[in-house]
């Protein structure tokens, strides 16, 4: 059986992200996965994608580490409490902070590879650390504070 | 005479970035200008630059906070150095960190304003404090350090 991706489950009115909503067809749909106690992500970015010609933009490498984060945090917390993550009430985490380090141009002729960690999980709120590589090599670190959506907290 | 924006004097080489690039026809075309002391973006999301259905996604935000700040880094040290933005060689910066405080759900329905300030200038290294802001109320904060690029440095 193949596995889904964390986003696959997300509830139809919370699938519109640009980043990870798989109901956006203007966005980049990542999809996450459990790899053992890690998630991973892996994303080939577009040869729009460019900062400097040869590297990927920064506002990228925000997106996948932010989307590829809150995505972990739901999976982490279906995980923790002894949930499959396809029952309800669904779980949906926005960003309260988002740290990156950019340690080193990041080429975009590579699939990229983000690979995230939970660092904690504090009632609402889950700590999420990562990594983004291309050739294996990492290229940048985050740090995503995510938060869980309040069930009372409706799209507009 | 109409004030240029700073992304307008960046050379072609520079000018292909998906957030500030002039020259990228499939990204954000970012402008940054001078309003005083601070630097101010206006940038209206797409109605695809969604998270929650009615709010912008974060990794927008990220992407707007990013590419003024950098611009704001470049704009600042031809400022404090005396000399206008035409002349050579052309300052360009690139990333370090980046980190990003969301406040509130950001309205999509309006255009975003992003404010920065120059907190340091320290040989290559430029610290940007900025906010996004939505129907005039904060909705973001964020901090850049950008470093000069090299001129050694090439595009791919």
């Amino acid at each position: 059986m193949t596995q889904k991706a964390f986003q696959e489950y997300y509830p139809d009115e919370f699938n519109y992200c640009y980043g990870c909503g798989q109901l956006n067809e203007h966005g980049l749909q990542i999809k996450s996965f459990w790899d053992g106690d890690e998630t991973v992500c892996i994303f080939q970015p577009r040869p729009y994608h460019t900062s400097i010609p040869g590297y990927v933009y920064g506002g990228l490498i925000a997106s996948l580490i932010d989307c590829h984060s809150t995505g972990s945090a739901a999976a982490a917390v279906y995980r923790a409490t002894g949930r499959a993550m396809d029952t309800k009430p669904a779980l949906r985490f926005l960003t309260a902070s988002l740290h990156v380090d950019y340690l080193r141009p990041t080429p975009i002729d590579s699939p990229l590879e983000v690979r995230a960690r939970i660092k904690e999980i504090k009632g609402r709120k889950v700590v999420v650390e990562s990594t983004l590589s291309a050739h294996g090599e990492v290229c940048a670190r985050g740090e995503v504070v995510a938060v869980q959506i309040p069930e009372r907290w409706k799209p507009k």
